[in-house]
């Protein structure tokens, strides 16, 4: 049964804006952050060569929801599940809780992609080892409700 | 017939990665200012005090999809739209161009609040003078297709 | 003897630019969030009330020299010890490490002020029961050399 | 005689923080973002190839002095000038104004540097196009008195 990956984020100053809260485009980072360092749990980069080849994975989408302003000092939790893993995409699935309480979901899809000459970008299909990582950890569908 | 409201933006150095292309949170940074030009165009700011309270506009959702990169000094068009008004939100819909190319597409859901003491918020009805002065903007039903 | 404060901290992959390398300017926020944990570590906010008054400690001056470069995933310690207590303002100064090896300095002169209606900002005295606890950690000035 | 080249920057939301106030290090961003429209207008990129090689100009250092706050929706004019220019580094001073009042100072000095595989920098000569499109605009020393 797969279970979060939980990263530790406190809110730093630099993030909050003049409503007092953090700014939004923070949980976007604060998602980024997380998906990163699950990539390092598995003791994969983000951003590695593999076979001589450098692979990375830009966003398709992006999306949050924010139930809940976060605040200056606030020591959050962004937990994070993949969602679904396809041929070349993962879907990761965040939910940032706060005292146990969710205050902010989103998701992310991002794509395998090799970077080339002049960084280009062409989508790949996500190699074996990684695949063969991420499968176990893939949500039951069934499991799904609830998240949002 | 509305028309996009259009907010021209270039891509600063500072706005890339290395992946050697624009951070994707940048694009939710951008919807923001393009949103906050879009009020000034109307004389309004998206931050401020009517009849003694402090009004704000905070995301209740924000999303975007990527279809190509914007790399360093390219120049975008964030063209936007008001999709949706209801009591208290605001639906915008945004496009980004490139070169009449759409690079990538976004929306944000935004509530009305008035900030309290100790930067509480709480949502309210959206005043009339801004309903009077947004309701020729929503975006017809009929020509919702085309913009993702 | 005053001894450093060591903040530790990962560059994250939105602080990476184009050339492949962390983003001069997060240097700054990462000598604020070494300061900010300085101020928790004694119990304190940097941004916080005290009898019923605001008090904030807003930059006089920012300054990095830069020695070689951050990375992606870099494992970073920021060092900082209190260079000088004036009446009203702080001096810290920086210096980034790793691996035992010094890849940048800094310094900040803050200021410490309340933060009066319409976000105004008045400089007053620093409050004794900081003084008094910042006082035994002010650097000797004989040990001040080797620090650029 | 020399004169400023002017870059002007509207204060945006996300770069305003919990004290009400433009968060410090954006005044790091907004001066490279004169830097590098000062580029532009010659016809340069400020990160570009040259005769097969990439060219930067990572910062050796970077200071900025704070008189007056910055605020959302402020219409400030970022004030460049070359300082100075050595055989491999550009200074440049920067004077914020806002309605004809400075309101803060600040100081790049950059390397030109090739990057080499694996994203390494190493220092080169300014090439000599470069240098004989600047060395009109070098700041005369007599001049400088009064900048800051």
């Amino acid at each position: 049964m797969p279970t979060d990956f939980v990263y530790p984020r406190r809110v730093q100053f630099a993030e909050t804006d003049m409503a007092g809260i953090a700014h939004f485009a923070n949980f976007m980072k604060w998602m980024e952050e997380a998906e990163h360092a699950f990539f390092r749990s598995h003791g994969m980069s983000v951003h590695e060569e593999r076979e001589g080849e450098l692979l990375g994975w830009p966003r398709l989408s992006a999306q949050c929801d924010y139930k809940k302003p976060a605040r200056f000092e606030d020591e959050l939790e962004v937990h994070m599940v993949i969602e679904k893993m396809s041929e070349k995409t993962l879907t990761h699935v965040f939910t940032f809780v706060r005292d146990t309480e969710p205050i902010a979901t989103g998701r992310f899809v991002t794509i395998c992609c090799k970077r080339g000459p002049g960084d280009t970008l062409k989508s790949v299909p996500i190699p074996d080892e990684i695949r063969a990582l991420f499968t176990p950890l893939v949500m039951d569908c069934g499991s799904q409700q609830g998240k949002d």
